[in-house]
C-alpha cells in the first residue's frame, strides 16, 4: 500500500538548455528548479520533494522533469517553460500525489503533461499498486 | 547497497507499433517481446526478469522497453527493432546488471541503447546507490 503522508519526489534536470538561455546565465533546466522551489515554498502542505539531477537524458525536450514515489508509476515529461511551467507542474504533481498508483484519468491531466509525456515506468516489483479493498 | 542476486527487470511495451505490423498479426512491441523471452531463455543464468507492459507511453518511438532495479538508475530505450534488437539489449542489460547503480560507461554501452535513450530517473530516494568501500 502507499503510504500518503510519504511525499512524492520531483526530479528537475538542471543540464536541460533552450535558446532562450543567456550566455552567461543560468541554464533553462537550472531556471526551472528555481521556479518550482519558489513556487513550492507558496504551498507548504504539498507532499512533493524537489531533487536536482544533472541530467535526465531528454535533452531533445528541454525543460525535463519526473516524478516517482513508492508504489506508483514513474512519469517523465519534457516540454517545459523554465518560468510558466512551475505551478502547473505542482498542480499535476498534486492529482499524482492523489492517485494510490499515481495515475491520473487523462481528462483530468494539465495539458503540458498531456503533450509533454516523454516515458512512464511501472511501479517497482514487489510494491502493491493499489490500496486494498476496504483498506483505504 | 544493490544485491547482485536480484534480477533487474525489463519492462516491454507491448503496444509499441511500427509500419511493418501485420494487419491481423501482433504488434512490434509483442514481437519484442517474444523475442526477447526467447533470448533470455537461452540465458538462464541472466539476472534479468522481462515484464510485458500495456503501455510505456513512448509511442512515438517504437520498440520501447525499460530497465529498472532497486538502487539503481532506471533507463528507458527506444527505436528499437522488434527481431534484431533482442540480443543486444540482453547483452546491455547484463552490463546494466553488472554496474552497482546500474550506470554503464558510455563507450561500453550498445550502440542501440546510446542512440535509442529516451530517458532515465535516478534511484529511489533514500536507497544507497553505491556499494560502500571495502564491502565489495
Amino acid at each position: 500500500m502507499t503510504n500518503p503522508t510519504e511525499p512524492v519526489t520531483l526530479y528537475v534536470c538542471t543540464a536541460c538548455r533552450d535558446a532562450a538561455d543567456p550566455a552567461d546565465g543560468p541554464r533553462a533546466g537550472a531556471r526551472l528548479l528555481e521556479a518550482l522551489a519558489a513556487a513550492l515554498a507558496a504551498r507548504p502542505a504539498a507532499p512533493v520533494r524537489i531533487e536536482a539531477v544533472e541530467c535526465l537524458s531528454v535533452c531533445k525536450r528541454p525543460c525535463t522533469v519526473a516524478v516517482a514515489a513508492p508504489g506508483r508509476w514513474t512519469y517523465v515529461y519534457g516540454d517545459l517553460d523554465p518560468q510558466a511551467s512551475a505551478e502547473v507542474i505542482l498542480d499535476g504533481i498534486g492529482l499524482y500525489a492523489a492517485a494510490p498508483d499515481g495515475l491520473v484519468p487523462w481528462r483530468e491531466r494539465p495539458q503540458e503533461f498531456r503533450k509533454g509525456v516523454v516515458a512512464r515506468i511501472p511501479p517497482a516489483p514487489g510494491r502493491p499498486v493499489a490500496i486494498p479493498p476496504g483498506a483505504a
